[in-house]
């Protein structure tokens, strides 16, 4: 599927933290640069997501905001 | 200021398309993976963004989806 | 791919209005229920999006507000 | 209250999950079509959400990622 | 309608800008407090929008970044 | 850092609700006006939030949704 979410980056799961109802995923996008998502319990089961697995942050264009110094 | 943002993705500004009231702005963070972001023009005059800058694409881990193949 | 999104939902594309930078895309998902999306021209362009065409409408469960009467 | 965000799917409660701090909500917006919301347990309890309730799902049009095969 | 949303800040709209397909709206909530929403021009022709009306600025917890010095 | 996020609410921290991966804080940005912020416990953790301490509710515009009677 392709999607038009602009922001697919390629990495590997390096973190899996499971909540009550919501999990933290850390994916190292490269060499010591990591994106953390916050996904349901039910969405990390049914990809059966696991510590060194492939696996892309996807973000929206409209969900970044920009930071200048 | 710091940030809960857990995601701060530093590089610098390749791109900036302005439109009638939104701008979308591209920030290569590592060489070739670019991140776009989809601003009011308002704020991109605001921070005076330009090709060229140093500027941190932000993103809350509630906005990253997760994909894998 | 398959993605963490809880919500996609699968339809047809009824309209496509696009703008200096943003583009509004109206996907039927059943019979008269609509769902309107906000994309880039870029996504638009890249996807070749054209009326009559298949596609699905994706939601993270934590961008979905509960209204009750 | 009438609402700028252009998806409001009208349903009914089918499952409710409630975790330390966040609820996961299903609506059944058509027969076997089922959209899940995460929202806060505060929320949960303020509308007393039941199953078998009526409920709209509500998702501002710049949420909506829109995908093709 | 009761909203899941946690942040309804009421206020009266000071400034609306139309783009080509975006409209920004300008909502002052108190005195020389203004939040500012970026939504459609069809959300904005729909609501019948207008300076000086009274109309509330709906947030969802998860959309929420804190920031501290 | 200035960020193209176009509000910036600043206020006072008055309730800080942990749960399994999800923390959820309350700013009082206006006498008796708060905004709840959802976040995970490691942005709480990192940022050393307490109840009391000045902090600021960030959220971008196109995360803001209006609604009028």
């Amino acid at each position: 599927m392709k999607l038009s979410a602009r922001n697919v980056l390629k990495g590997k799961i390096v973190a899996i933290t499971k909540g009550a109802t919501t999990t933290h995923v850390k994916i190292e996008i490269v060499d010591g640069m990591l994106v953390t998502s916050s996904i349901t319990n039910e969405a990390c089961e049914d990809l059966r997501l696991e510590i060194g697995q492939e696996a892309a942050a996807i973000i929206k264009a409209s969900d970044v905001i920009i930071g200048v110094e």
